[in-house]
């Protein structure tokens, strides 16, 4: 079999050692653009704040001994202009000379990732303004950082690399501008996670300006950002998380079918709609786990198994790609988010049914040291109680609990599931009754309609028909209480029934959510019509 | 409903608030031997060393507050003398005057939790020897250290207990020594993970004494406590960590079933042979969740998930157990033990065929700063895949694999499952990779045959008929080799075939796994019989 492989970053380069693996009489020739490949590009940012220190770090692979060490033909600085299907070859210029070559192929596969592209705004090609998307973007600016005074940042975009970032240069000492367009950070989460990630992004000192967008950038004695909404900003460095889609240039050309996102469209064994050519990665639009959907979810884990799976389908051995579930995890400071699944917008944007509990807890016991509050979101379906989605944010234990929901999500586990698994306990790891069991706990009272909760966001519009009743202690409540809401402690509440009504839904607020709970279930007894907040 | 509940430690007293919050009518009474409710026994060892620095934190409750609150009857320092199954009643004796009563029941909850046994040794009466079971032990233990100069303290048994202990000890500047009387420390792990316990324990100064037992314990100056073997130390502080055992005598004389344990066999509702009678905790046999034989697993979570279907049971609600796994997790100094269902050990006894593979990996890309070794071992079936059991150590990440693997043995996965799972990456919290879909990959590799694994421990007495393959580089064979290997770095390996035997099988073997796999792949496709070391 002749192999031939497009794109040298992490995807290109495994895809060719595990086929090696597999398969040792194998001709396997990969094609890459830059002079690296399988450069660690998720640690960039990293290395911009010191945290990752030596540059060299992220060039894990030497081409010449890669290829040696596998019998590999690694070409890099040759791009690849064309794929003619009919022929079976592909169209390649050497950088180097400018000499173009066809290359003929049994099998080929597309590892062309995405494709940055930066908004075309005046003052784009002036010195200290960078993108970032590979090492030489990163070699550019650290260069800059390390040879002018900077006093100020500006980064552009609000998603997770442009967050990486500005923790990375507040890290550096700069003050830090983040713009983004939208109305919130990290639009993947649902509206609860991206205001916790806003309100610990700007705790740290960054200025961060949301629904706003640059517009220009003009020289002065520093660099001048003037924002769409009229503002300037006096600044030394302004990085561009560039927009990223799915690099399908030759896909496109080829006449390979794409999906609604620009991916490549790839079956269970990573094969396009030509049955000789085979994609991975960035570049695809692949079935999201739960719904089957196609979605884009450029990762490096999905890339990992779908680089697996696209071996052994080679190979001629069974393998299935399940899907991805979009797993992800993101460091901001000392917060961390997670998520996996699906979010409660995107359910809302198929239109599918769903519950959701959002519950606080603690990343282990409250008698052992340094025990951190976290917050677990659960989207699940309201028939069978079926996961179909987590969000955590915290500032320890987040990836773990994230980890066990995507396991979870993976088993197909409901969340009477959930609320019945038996995780590890000692007093510097977790709880006896971990916030997962937790929330797989309140989920399953909710769908058992013994309290009926009712979402924050709900409450303002539907507040006069409600009796909102507060059951925090004297001392909680003395730091504030919801307008309008009557004031009753939990423990006096059995005694001060009289003063409930028995006409309308009752919505029983707390500190926490466990007072609360224990409150709402009495009132449910009783007959009241009694919600937990 | 009259419900009466034995035990107010963490069970009983949970028990009580769970039937409170189902069921407003109930009447719930609950004795209690000693002064203390709910007591956080799990970190006891913590506030020896001053980790947990507030004895008040260890008693999370006040037992008139809660009874108040939940409006139960919780009546501390009554002792249970007698259940009178047919009268359905119960024999209480009120320690404050002594008087004895009667208290009839409509259901009884049997939360009498384990008991503690100390051996018979001569001294054991001494100041300065101590048991550790309860928060009264706990304080006449501190009331010694500060009162008195202590430069050695001796701790009897090598479980989780006792090195919590040996730990805590350490980190108040003591001298310890640790006496085991097994072969080695945390019998309930395999004996890799117990070598890597014991390795870092001694790392941290302890002297651990295994196979050896305290004779006698004799005043001297200080005390002098006699080895069996012969030894004696000069220690000034004895500290015995108990054997345990489910606390059975009120069930026994009732004529309650008890399993070959001692504990109280119930059923997937948590009730007894007698059908008015329930039981949680550590005084019952609950079935294992993997085999479905009856196991004692004193432990904090399964307790949990225990009383939480008690309570559901008693309301009348579908509720099952689905057994525990005995997931536990525990720190020695900065090391990590966890581990989830069987291990290889218990599969033995069992005589129950499996699988199994023991890998290191990391707990986060190595490019970011403080990735740390972690080790995981997956026991699983070798027909289809099924995972059986999980254990890890290292210094990070441990509880976070192993609750995964908890969640995918709850939920029935195999070894294919767990290598699919798609887990949250970022560069500070694990890998494109993780550890755990190495380990599945591995399995799922070993079940298809592709590459054989062979266990350190089988390969000194079948030596003479392997040929043994060292593929690591010069640099890393400099630092010690097996005896009698060959040794042909991995990358010369395809040009030096004709060095290797056709006629015997070939175990290749390189520092951590990954070179030696490619190696093995490539030799099985020439034909070779290689395994992976």
């Amino acid at each position: 079999m002749k192999l031939v492989i497009v794109g040298g970053s992490a995807g290109g380069t495994s895809v060719a050692t595990r086929v090696r693996r597999a398969n040792e009489s194998a001709s396997i020739t990969l094609f890459e653009r830059t002079a690296h490949i399988a450069s660690a590009y998720c640690g960039l940012p990293y290395h911009v704040g010191g945290v990752i220190a030596q540059r060299e770090t992220l060039l894990p692979v030497n081409p010449a001994e890669l290829a040696r060490r596998h019998r590999l033909n690694i070409r890099t600085r040759h791009e690849v202009l064309a794929v003619n299907r009919p022929a079976q070859t592909v169209t390649v210029r050497d950088l180097a000379d400018g000499r173009i070559f066809e290359e003929p192929y049994d099998k080929l596969v597309l590892a062309t990732g995405a494709e940055a592209h930066l908004p075309a705004l005046p003052g784009i090609e002036l010195p200290g303004v960078f993108g970032l998307r590979n090492l030489p973007d990163l070699d550019r600016i650290m260069d800059w950082v390390k040879t002018r005074p900077v006093r100020h940042a500006t980064v552009v975009g609000g998603g997770f690399v442009g967050l990486e970032l500005a923790e990375n240069l507040v890290r550096r000492g700069y003050a830090v501008s983040l713009i983004e367009a939208g109305p919130r950070l990290m639009p993947a989460l649902d509206p609860e996670f991206s205001r916790l990630a806003l309100d610990h992004t700007r705790a740290h000192g960054v200025d961060v300006r949301l629904g706003d967008t640059l517009a220009s950038i003009a020289p002065r004695a520093r660099l001048r950002a003037a924002l769409a909404h009229g503002e300037t900003l006096d600044t030394d460095l302004v990085l561009l998380t560039p927009g990223v889609r799915p690099a399908n240039a030759l896909a496109r050309a080829a006449g390979v079918a794409l999906g609604g996102r620009g991916g490549i469209l790839v079956d269970e064994q990573m094969r396009s709609s030509d049955a000789a050519i085979y994609a991975v990665g960035d570049a695809i639009e692949a079935p999201c786990a739960v719904t089957g959907e196609a979605v884009w979810v450029p990762l490096a884990v999905p890339l990992n198994q779908q680089v697996r799976i696209l071996a052994s389908a080679l190979a001629g051995e069974p393998a299935r790609y399940r899907g991805a579930l979009g797993t992800f995890v993101c460091r901001l400071f000392d917060l961390t988010v997670a998520a996996t699944g699906l979010t409660e917008q995107r359910l809302r944007a198929l239109s599918r049914p769903f519950e959701q509990v959002l519950i606080p807890g603690t990343s282990h016991v409250g008698f052992y040291p340094d025990a951190q509050t976290l917050y677990l979101k659960l989207l699940f379906d309201p028939l069978d109680g079926k996961l179909l989605g987590a969000q955590a944010a915290g500032r320890a234990g987040v990836d773990k609990r994230i980890d066990v929901l995507a396991t979870a999500l993976t088993a197909g586990m409901t969340v009477y599931d959930i609320e019945a698994i038996e995780l590890a306990y000692a007093p510097p790891y977790g709880a006896p009754r971990d916030v997962v069991n937790l929330a797989g706990a309140v989920a399953t009272s909710l769908l058992r309609e013994k309290v009926r909760g009712v979402a924050p966001a709900a409450l303002p519009a539907a507040s006069r028909d409600l009796f909102v009743l507060d059951v925090r202690t004297l001392e909680e409540h003395e730091f504030g209480a919801i307008p309008g809401a009557v004031h009753i402690p939990a423990d006096a509440v059995r005694e001060r029934l009289h003063e409930l009504p028995r006409d309308k839904p009752i919505v029983v607020s707390c500190q926490i959510g466990a007072k609360a709970h224990s409150v709402t279930r009495l009132l449910s007894q009783r007959g009241y019509k009694a919600r937990n907040l």
